[in-house]
């Protein structure tokens, strides 16, 4: 049952790089980023490229060890490794790396890969006061300032609108594809959705809004055939899983699950919520609506998983934790504790990037989806 | 060679307790805080007191990890431990807690002690930018609004300036403990200063200044006697020691070390710089000046090290790290780096609070002490 589409998405990914290059060639600045708060519709209003940075592997490990602590967040030392081993092209192609300060690992990361690169830091607020909507503003505005100064291009208001316009677009796309995992059977497997997570931080947007476009309708056609999968449906929160780190998904979908959907930055946090107003404050209003477990009483993000569980008809929640994450491990106790209270089945995993507790994990998550 | 003045600072430790109970039951609120962020000046000018809370012993770690990860600081485990099995005498007696957002670990372990306990958490920022300057001065603003509501005083303008002129006053003195350390042999013995600095949290201010005045004559007469303590001497620098945690002092003076000076929330970053307008702004200024690992680019901590190591006429540095406290472990990859550019021996030390590893730690700081 494999999709056109996603093969399509294949064929993009393995040209991703010349693609980039020849971008970079013709004069366009590449911006790096890590994270779903990085304001895009700003990089694509200079006329720059987006691009997300590789850090889901964990042969790149060994080499930021020997800067970084080994208990530390596997995304945060797989990410560092690249840029010292000089292997990511999408590292060694940005102009900028932009940072913001969602985790204490990646702040303090940055101060060290900031003399390898040259690094912008956003302040991301972890509370919504006035005072911190006023300042995240600041932030964007700080953004928008060094984009035009790294671009030599002025971000007009008009190019503000087609970019907002653009992102926007896509994030409808993306949860046009929500509602169409819904179905009973779901369409789509989690692991090549994954993948369209995964290379949507990677890819040109156009190519990703093609894609997309193209996905819709081959699933429309399933949906109306009454095709598609239909083990149990899992829902995943947690932490990301940025490209190279498929592992759970893979398990879940070999023990009889099938992924529905994703309460992570690959996933809803990615594309939920519009920009309003293709104005700084209304960019900036967007991304601080995101719930990461960065946010002090994030409980957003616990009625998320609720309503995701209802909406995608979900058997039970897989609870994802990069190891060390400290925010998104301690904010498990409370999702659990909700979910429990309505009687929604979750397990919580706790992982890295190595494959030894591949067995371990593929007996817990096989005996959770048996029991659900 | 024990000095009256540590006598008496065990004394009145041990009647705290009493001493406490009897304040609150006089009518005086109580304000817990696990932190040197907080504003005490504020507390004092209310007639209310700070107090520190407990976080220092293993005991309370296992049941704290029935609701938080085994991987996080063992100060959070410890402390939200005390709190679970109501064993700590300052967190049953706080009317509330103040809390900070200086780490991950806490800021999120605070969402679940905010279900024990009344919780006021301010948003300290990790950057010094001007919106982030104003933010910080809201809080300190918030925070006086929430003490004078909780206590039903006013902070007037007079009982500000007199709790700022106390806390100074304090501070100077520990400023003058600093100088007199610096003589050779030093007058007093790393453990007996980590011992006064674990409970200046603790005490009632006046009898710290007491305690304080005290000890300073009795070092004076020591110091013009040429006495004190030869060993090697060591900075320490890191994360902080509260009540319960001496471990790595206890060792570093056992194998021939003396600890010198404390960069350090037990240490300097609990007294360096006064507060120089006794207003909200000129309080403000003074805290967001600490030099926390928890800070974005936090280059005067080093710079402030290197000052001490001369001051203080250090042989060694032991860079000192609770396990899983990312912020000060990554930052020491660049305090170890600018230190060793100066020919300063550092050895660094990542711990937690059981006892397993003391053997261990006894031949490496031995062997550091030796070496140096």
């Amino acid at each position: 049952m494999e999709l056109n589409a996603i093969k399509k998405l294949m064929e993009k990914f393995s040209k991703r790089k010349e693609q980039l290059y020849k971008q970079k060639e013709e004069g366009k600045k590449v911006f790096g980023m890590f994270c779903a708060y990085v304001p895009i519709e700003l990089i694509l209003a200079s006329n720059a490229i987006p691009v997300g940075l590789c850090g889901g592997k964990n042969d790149t490990i060994p080499i930021a060890e020997e800067d970084l602590p080994r208990n530390l967040c596997p995304l945060i030392k797989s990410s560092y490794g690249f840029k010292k081993a000089k292997s990511c092209p999408y590292f060694e192609a940005a102009d900028v790396i932009i940072g913001e300060t969602t985790c204490d690992g990646k702040k303090k990361m940055f101060e060290l890969l900031g003399r390898m690169v040259k690094m912008h830091v956003m302040f991301l607020p972890c509370m919504k006061t006035e005072k911190a909507k006023e300042l995240w503003v600041e932030e964007v505005k700080k953004l928008k300032e060094l984009i035009e100064k790294e671009t030599k291009n002025t971000i007009t208001e008009e190019k503000l609108k087609e970019a907002v316009e653009k992102v926007n677009k896509m994030r409808k796309l993306f949860y046009r594809l929500y509602e169409l995992r819904a179905n009973v059977p779901t369409p789509i497997r989690g692991l090549d959705t994954l993948k369209l997570f995964q290379f949507a931080y990677l890819l040109d947007i156009d190519d990703t809004i093609e894609i997309l476009e193209e996905l819709i309708e081959e699933l429309e056609e399933r949906v109306k055939r009454g095709e598609g999968y239909s083990g149990k449906r899992i829902l995943i929160t947690g932490c990301p899983m940025v490209a190279g780190n498929s592992k759970i998904v893979e398990i879940i979908e070999e023990v009889g699950g099938v992924v529905v959907g994703e309460e992570s930055c690959t996933g809803t946090r990615f594309f939920e919520n519009l920009v309003e107003e293709p104005t700084i404050e209304g960019i900036a209003e967007r991304y601080l609506k995101i719930p990461c477990a960065c946010m002090y009483n994030n409980d957003e993000r616990i009625e998320n998983i609720k309503r995701l569980v209802k909406e995608l008809k979900v058997d039970g929640v897989v609870y994802y934790t990069l190891q060390y994450c400290h925010t998104f491990n301690i904010e498990g106790a409370r999702v659990e504790e909700e979910l429990k209270k309505e009687g929604i089945p979750i397990i919580r995993i706790e992982t890295d990037y190595s494959e030894s507790d591949r067995e371990q994990l593929k007996t817990r998550l096989e005996a959770f989806i048996e029991m659900i």
